[in-house]
């Protein structure tokens, strides 16, 4: 009889990715279903390279563990790129995934991760079907980039929309106090979905109107209407602060990183970030002061300013998955459905992976301003609830104390 | 009668200088010497231009106002960068501030900033002798760079220091989880002096390494060692994590910034930062992937991180400075005198501003590693106490609560 499982995890990291996998450890514990619990180290080539971890003493062991995991940043057991090919084509990486479920009675695979890792969910339990296998297959969701379907929101954007917010405002205290007009332009990570910059809006306060402008990559952008715009809030700002996403488009699908913005006063291109190339681009035309900033990794691995709704419901995404394989479901990702915004209310149901597979989920046009430049205050109603509440973090020696990952150096 | 001070900040901005401010607020409080406390607007300008506020309210309000001032980022006052002439050449400036002394009954000025702050109180100081003014000129010191004379340490440096370890340790958590060699080069600020940057070996634990190599200004940056310092440490690691300053410079003293590292493909010189200029530099010798992090202000404006050490110490300071001008003491700034590392114990005493003023403390050369890729155990026991401790922030809307500054919109 099969009565253990694995999970695992993929794709690019987040702070909450091992609170989910804390929340499978802490599903099975109560489910009285598994045996074992075990980790595929670097996601499913884990299972393709026989590289199990046993998380069951973890599962056993008492709370702290499984709480500091849960606080840990990216990724305990690893990550992997690895798209499997159509088993019709190629049934071999299949064939030995199969044989590992078999020889570890293996009743259930959980796969944490984005679009990618749930084309992975959808493959595995295609094959399953095929062969008649009755290992369940479940998907668990996670991305900074809030870009899945179906599910309200994904594990991990919260807290990164709280990092970016916060450092946002942080940034605003920190360029109010000159008296020299100056332009701040952050870049924020999200090369085709604009839902991470578009959090920057949460760092407006009473008395911050920071960021003053910002640009999303879902519309495209034109560098003559961004530098009338600054124009436009320097009459009204000394300062003005610019959140845009390292992924903007001219109307051609050109990045903006690659394009004139960026060449140096001989003309000769320069590889640059969006964020430089807007740099040189203002102080072009302008002439006046400007920064730019990348967040660069620290927005999806700043796990001690993580969002303590996301943690939680990351948790409890993973609890839920055990649920479903508990109850024979397979094929299946758990997902978010909120309720509503105010109070923030929310439920956890089943999803189709393949509703969930290789799509991308925008951000839709009508929350962003006609001027293209901001925006709607719908958009902000959605993202606030996800940035609230914050974590408990031990320090040692001055620094957070997160889960030891020796076993991937 | 004098019985009223001013208080003024100035220079780059930290997440302690504020904690300075409340000390001194705190101080005039308790002090029974001073009626009013006026702030400044942006530093000695804000004297210059009649630009104050009165902040006795403040000092005169419950624990929570100056608690949250505390613990805000940047400068609640505003800066300035602004240099005073040599009164011998040019009294001018002097008599307009000597003459709103006299005019707000001003009988202490304190002044927080580095070492180009203490060359003001330096001066005010001078002046006020040769007019035989009685108003007490006390500097406050604050710089994340750490590099002021007398004084055992900065306020500011600290919790720079925390942001930079604490960063540098989740950077390497983010890094782990790949299967793929990679290395990852992390920019910090300090363009003269390598005390930020050596604090990046704060970040190092039981089972993380990281950072492998850090290079500080103070020694010649060879970029061939730079790349056998790699090679080599590739050899043991898949994961090669670098902290670097921004200032480094070749045995010449050209910053390697602008020099050929940064050259692109087709040999044209690029301007960008130091690490991104080795990023180029490893992509081009090593072919391995590379990334790299430039901290950016956020190194000197995230006030979620503070040290708890930095922030009681800052206060201190503060309070001390009201002290010395109660005391009569003039041309002072209050100092840090490490008692011992561990049990990490200090006090705070007055120094002759003339030992500070204009002058850089750079790290000693016997804190660097012969193979001038790393520092020594000396110089993390000397750093360590000064990131230990946390700040219980509040927040509000899921953003940490700093105090407002719509006055310097």
């Amino acid at each position: 009889m099969k009565d253990n499982c694995i999970v695992a995890q993929s794709g690019g990291p987040t702070v909450a990715i091992n609170a989910s996998l804390a929340g499978v450890i802490d599903g099975v514990k109560k489910s009285n279903k598994y045996t074992r619990v075990y980790g595929a180290v670097h996601g499913i080539q884990g299972v393709l390279n026989d590289n199990l971890m046993d998380l069951s003493l973890m599962a056993l062991s008492k709370f702290p563990m499984v709480n500091t995991l849960e606080l840990s940043p990216a990724m305990y057991l690893g990550s992997c790129r690895y798209k499997l090919p159509d088993f019709k084509e190629d049934s071999s990486p299949y064939e030995t995934i199969f044989k590992r479920f078999d020889e570890y009675k293996i009743a259930a695979f959980f796969y944490i991760g984005g679009n990618d890792s749930m084309d992975t969910v959808s493959k595995l339990n295609s094959y399953a079907k095929e062969i008649g296998s009755d290992t369940k297959i479940v998907g668990i969701p996670k991305t900074i980039d809030n870009d899945l379907l179906i599910t309200d929101h994904t594990p991990g954007f919260g807290s990164a929309a709280k990092y970016v917010a916060s450092t946002m405002l942080e940034i605003a205290h920190d360029t109010y106090i000159y008296q020299i007009p100056s332009v701040v332009i952050v870049e924020i990570m999200g090369r085709d979905a604009g839902w991470l910059t578009a959090s920057a809006s949460l760092a407006r306060t009473d008395y911050s109107p920071a960021p003053h402008l910002i640009y999303l990559p879902e519309v495209a952008f034109d560098e003559e209407q961004f530098i009338q715009d600054i124009r436009n809030q320097l009459n009204s700002y000394r300062t003005v602060i610019v959140a845009v996403s390292e992924g903007i488009r001219d109307k051609d699908g050109n990045y903006i990183s690659a394009t004139t913005a960026a060449a140096d006063k001989f003309g000769h291109m320069q590889l640059s970030g969006t964020g430089k190339a807007l740099e040189i681009l203002v102080k072009e035309k302008l002439g006046i002061k400007v920064r730019s900033i990348e967040l660069n990794v620290l927005q999806r691995c700043a796990a001690h300013i993580a969002s303590r709704t996301d943690i939680n419901e990351s948790f409890a995404l993973g609890q839920a998955a055990v649920k479903y394989a508990a109850a024979d479901m397979t094929g299946v990702m758990a997902s978010i459905k909120r309720i509503s915004n105010d109070p923030y209310q929310w439920c956890i149901e089943p999803t189709d992976v393949n509703a969930v597979a290789n799509k991308a989920k925008s951000v839709p046009p009508e929350w962003i301003t006609k001027e293209k430049n901001d925006v709607t205050p719908e958009m902000e109603a959605y993202l606030r609830p996800l940035i609230i509440g914050e974590v408990s973090l031990q320090y040692k020696n001055g620094l957070p104390m997160y889960l030891p990952v020796e076993h991937l150096l």
